[in-house]
């Protein structure tokens, strides 16, 4: 089967149909769950926080679920497992949720050392960094997905590359939702991440989080979208500035522009977003905006919120849907309609 | 593309073919690479040698190699990367090989605990244990591809369950030859193993390395396959038991049936073997000696052999394909022409 993506990208794919819609599909940046100044560090608190509030979101529960992890690990007690715990009933009310995670520090020190990201399979140097990223990727996504597990989610780790996920010219240009869908349906929470693929020109590339983020929304229409990031929100200019203002909603109409809706700026054009955006040297941002832009013109709603806080836990939760509440903080971009 | 496989299933596969034949497919049991009587234990010694002979079969080099794997490790000195080690002209002469291992002392006690093999994902003790069970296999996983990279072999890990092979009353059901097939065209080491997949009918079960192997074997057709124990080969009763003697050659005729051809035995039959089969409660060197006689049986030998010794890098090597020196200790399956 093949499609034009929003992009207007031709897309091979395959059936993609879930039985029943997505809640939510959460990107976890890089930024909020690893140390971004020390290679290959995870931000433990801050992953146990997010996968606790992922727990509350999608079991619909507050209280302590079973772990789903039973696996040794390096000083921590042995497991002790109770299948009794579990129960015999089944459990039938878990949201539908997809998480994708970026890399952080994880995988750039590999890529950007080899050059992955530019193509060249048959370059020695390029071949060892291919290997060596998806090696450092993997790692981490093992170890979310064992966060997630230990709270009770049943999480499982989908690689990008393994599923057959490629690009051409680092365009989208193969990826098969089916796995994804099926596991979804199977009452799994699928766990995705930005990855080291084949590409049909260059031989190989990186395939981005956010890449991937959009590429599901499009096709899985999930309700709403959760960016998991270490700031607040999207600001006017750089953060660390002197009064730096978070923009609190942004609109998105039918061509495609964009206007700041809350707070109400004395300097108000979309010019103003743009260059705020190029604040951001690593692309992270950038990338945020342009990809969540093209999101919500789906008519979804995308929340772009600082990880482990009380912000988080109702964006994840779905409580921002109708209404937004005055002390929440945070950025909502939505379709204008 | 529907096929029928060795054993009469009906499986459905992608195109299979890889550019040039692969040479040998390796499968890595458990208990070679792990200490069976402790959960989740690596036998690090016997992974560092099968992994350094791994490299002499593949990359053709008895040399150190410089490194592929670039991520921290726990009590290791920091990464030291040079580019320049690499060289800039491409390796073409490395062989195609493809690596299957079995889970040993990880995945089984989640499994076991679990009943994922017997099915029923509606069940949370069930989903809990499939989610228990990949997080126990892909963490084996991930320490045998960094082993392998340690060596300088382009080890790729592709999971059985992300690149959606699945069965039908646990038989092959469905398995996507093609992902495995571009990672061996682009000059990698695809590392599979045994995992839990989903079932039709059953909802679930554990798809095992052995079945792998010989689904592998049948359609990727390698010059010779080699299964990596913790004993030298097979025996005509238990290796522990006095007397036990060695079998050093098995032929299988074109009826399926099999004979020992070396030593000649006093006692010979087939039911001798049968009975031998039965010793080993775990299946394991009962399950080798079926499928490594229905491998031989298209023509593709088999060896048995202990992992980490000078029989098994002789036998990885390709160097008994024309002739058994007398000196080889192993098992080796043949058709009989």
């Amino acid at each position: 089967m093949e499609e034009k993506n929003q992009t207007g990208q031709h897309t091979r794919t395959s059936n993609t149909n879930c039985t029943r819609p997505i809640r939510c599909i959460v990107k976890m940046g890089g930024a909020s769950i690893t140390c971004k100044s020390e290679l290959e560090k995870i931000n433990e608190e801050n992953l146990e926080k997010v996968s606790s509030q992922l727990k509350q979101a999608i079991m619909k529960s507050s209280t302590k679920l079973p772990g789903m992890d039973w696996s040794k690990r390096p000083g921590k007690p042995d497991i002790s497992l109770n299948p009794d715990d579990f129960g015999d009933h089944s459990v039938t009310d878990s949201s539908r949720f997809i998480v994708v995670h970026g890399a952080g520090s994880f995988g750039h020190f590999q890529a950007s050392n080899s050059g992955v990201h530019k193509g060249g399979l048959n370059k020695p140097l390029v071949k060892a960094g291919f290997v060596a990223t998806r090696i450092s990727v993997t790692s981490l996504n093992l170890e979310i997905v064992r966060a997630l597990a230990t709270e009770g989610i049943p999480s499982i780790g989908m690689s990008p590359f393994s599923c057959g996920w490629s690009t051409s010219e680092r365009n989208l240009a193969s990826a098969d939702l089916s796995k994804v869908a099926k596991a979804i349906d199977a009452g799994f929470t699928p766990v995705l991440h930005g990855d080291a693929v084949f590409d049909e020109i260059k031989g190989c590339t990186i395939l981005s989080g956010d890449v991937i983020i959009s590429y599901l929304a499009a096709y899985l229409k999930p309700e709403y979208v959760v960016f998991l990031t270490d700031v607040l929100g999207v600001y006017d200019r750089p953060p660390t500035e002197p009064h730096a203002v978070l923009l609190q909603e942004i609109a998105v109409s039918e061509d495609g522009s964009w206007s700041v809706v809350k707070p109400k700026l004395q300097n108000t054009s979309n010019q103003v977003e743009i260059t705020v955006a190029a604040h951001d040297t690593t692309g992270g941002m950038a990338t945020k905006i342009a990809e969540a832009a093209a999101i919500a013109k789906l008519g979804i709603d995308v929340y772009i919120v600082k990880a482990a806080t009380s912000h988080s836990l109702r964006a994840l939760n779905g409580e921002l849907r109708n209404n937004i509440p005055d002390d929440w903080l945070g950025t909502v971009i939505r379709f204008l309609r």
